[in-house]
């Protein structure tokens, strides 16, 4: 018996996640298929991938409609255009879509996330602002609806694969004593700067921080990553998704970006997933779930391998994972916060206004200033990320 | 609700396994109750354990029976002695006994495991010939009886925690081409010679072959793991136990024995299982699985690995490992004849009558000289097992 194709929207398709889902997506067509694309500055790309996967629906800026249409219409192409963030909720929450991949970058892919997890849609988290923004609404929206969130992330996913099934399926499990869970380790590469000093870090070009060793990625996400932003963001989101404290999860730098994370058990077992580091292959497992398919990742050579190391973080240097710790322990005010002062200070960053160190001093002084606060709403969350804006805002030169 | 305390009977109490199966019993007295063990040349140790544990029934050869009962009255210890094979076997499949663990070295551990998969018990198995010599018939009776097997072996037991869950209790699922499974990987220390030359390896001291790098162990197992056969015997033992072709099991040298094993999956997922080279892990896993335990091992210190390496191993230096290859490509008689000549040879190198690198070259003989035949039942295993006995014996010195 032949099951129907999962149907697919990628809000961010155009992205590097967008890239890495159509690319497994284009080697299981018949498992799956593309039913919308969100795109946003590169409506070029959009469109080419329009004319290959044929979408039902395309979402993009909205004004930038009448200009698309007018492409798609050159081209002879018939998707329904929706438009700006409406747009972005619409498809998100759409009766065709089965499984949203949610690869908006920062903030603005909150709503639609939020919308899709409402809807009960099966949902493939790229976006992590998703949870460190809007954790705590965002998880009491899966239960309500019944959604299924699964972790994109190539760390979170790797947890995922090495927790026991009753967990995958019900993240309170956790805590259960006969699943044994001690510890998650999620392990971080260090980004450009691991074997730099902090006077070097200080200095770097935007050109030196966006350039990660292992993963290609996103210029935001890679000067995350240079600054370890991107680890505490993680661990705040690893929080969430799983039900675990954050003193819990334990952070391990791991250079060779070969172990994507760990769970650590009472009997003395560590399960760990391993791989090449490329983002098709939690796509894959996340799309399949609970099934496997081929990602078209190359197979990792575990002869060619260098020696795999493991190291302390050094929290002093990496000063914005100490920071997550600090917000996620007082509370989710302070993870959105964290979140929106840094989004400022990395724009700032990359504008060559503040050096890269800079960062985790805006982000501490926003941390300081902001005031304790109870998050109940989408509305009392982006309270908080305005005045986090506008306190950062004002720190910078 | 308390549940029940499982019933547990330790054939080989007083080897290795016994010592870590009793203390992570030790340790979760609220769950376990010893009621049978047997020992087989270390009676006064045995009698100690009787002693700490108060087992209902104790197995000792069959001409030490009188010296155990007065041993026990001096005590003033009421255990039901058992002994010799029919012993083992009374213990291995009794009412009182819900679980088993099989540690008996060698072919004598054979009948009673197969006692105890018959009478549906719960094997936890750490005897590999089990396996090596009567692997369908063992695999065959699981299905008849309902038995479960769960390995004690590390790199076994890694495997199965790395498998999902239905394949856990069902192992033809393994090639269900939904779960995605790829390859098994069996890690290897490389033992005492791994960084010795060939010439170094052939002219190895007893004291030199036994002295494992990272585990404590038996003799027997030890050589075996200096010569690689023990990996060789793993590798039939995974291909039973997973119901997997060898040519889909792969080897690969980690000389740290922190990854005890992986699984390979589609989508380019390794799933690993770390920790410290301590049995009293995969012992505490097989337990309490499918909940977990405190096993009492030291927590694995990430930060204080050195680096971790994986190597291709050297088929012709372990020439051993490459024969098991062979055999169970060959056929399952092959298997029994390589196992029993190598417990010739094996007791040969120990009583210093061949040199250790000789084991490998006297089990190719055997190999060459045996014929192929149909194995379908016990007697059939015992013929070639003393066939195989015969021919190496030939070959000594």
């Amino acid at each position: 018996m032949t099951q129907p194709k999962k149907r697919i929207a990628i809000l961010g398709a155009t992205g590097s996640i967008g890239d890495s889902t159509l690319s497994v997506i284009a080697q299981n067509l018949d498992r799956y298929e593309v039913v919308g694309l969100s795109g946003f500055s590169r409506l070029d790309k959009l469109l080419s991938l329009c004319q290959t996967f044929l979408p039902k629906f395309v979402c993009v800026p909205d004004d930038k409609v009448d200009f698309f249409h007018q492409q798609l219409q050159q081209l002879g192409l018939h998707c329904q255009i929706l438009s700006g963030k409406d747009g972005l909720d619409t498809l998100a929450s759409h009766d065709d879509v089965d499984m949203l991949v949610a690869s908006i970058v920062g903030s603005p892919g909150l709503s639609s996330t939020l919308s899709a997890v409402k809807a009960g849609k099966t949902v493939l988290l790229a976006n992590k602002e998703a949870l460190v923004m809007a954790g705590e609404l965002m998880i009491n929206e899966v239960a309500k609806s019944g959604a299924t969130l699964l972790p994109l992330d190539s760390e979170h996913n790797a947890i995922f694969q090495c927790l026991p099934t009753d967990i995958q399926q019900n993240p309170t499990a956790i805590h259960d004593k006969k699943h044994g869970i001690k510890k998650l380790w999620l392990t971080a590469s260090g980004g450009s700067f691991l074997d730099k000093t902090f006077e070097q870090m200080q200095n770097a070009s935007v050109a030196q921080a966006v350039k990660h060793p292992n993963w290609s990625m996103g210029q935001k996400i890679s000067v995350d990553s240079s600054t370890m932003m991107n680890k505490g963001l993680e661990l705040i989101e690893a929080s969430y998704l799983f039900n675990m404290p954050v003193v819990d999860i334990d952070v391990v730098m791991h250079p060779q970006s070969i172990v994507h994370s760990m769970v650590e058990y009472v009997d003395g077992s560590f399960l760990a997933q391993l791989g090449s580091p490329d983002m098709r292959t939690p796509i894959a497992h996340a799309l399949a779930y609970p099934e496997r398919i081929n990602s078209g990742v190359e197979r990792l050579d575990l002869f060619s391998l260098s020696n795999l190391t493991f190291l302390k973080p050094d929290l002093t240097k990496f000063k914005c994972l100490a920071l997550a710790y600090q917000a996620m322990q007082a509370g989710s005010y302070a993870c959105i916060a964290l979140n929106a002062s840094n989004e400022v200070a990395v724009q700032a960053f990359l504008d060559e206004k503040i050096r890269l160190t800079d960062i985790a001093d805006m982000n501490e002084q926003v941390l300081n200033q902001i005031q304790s606060q109870k998050i109940a709403s989408l509305e009392d969350i982006l309270a908080v990320d305005n005045q986090a804006r506008q306190l950062a805002s004002r720190l910078l030169p």
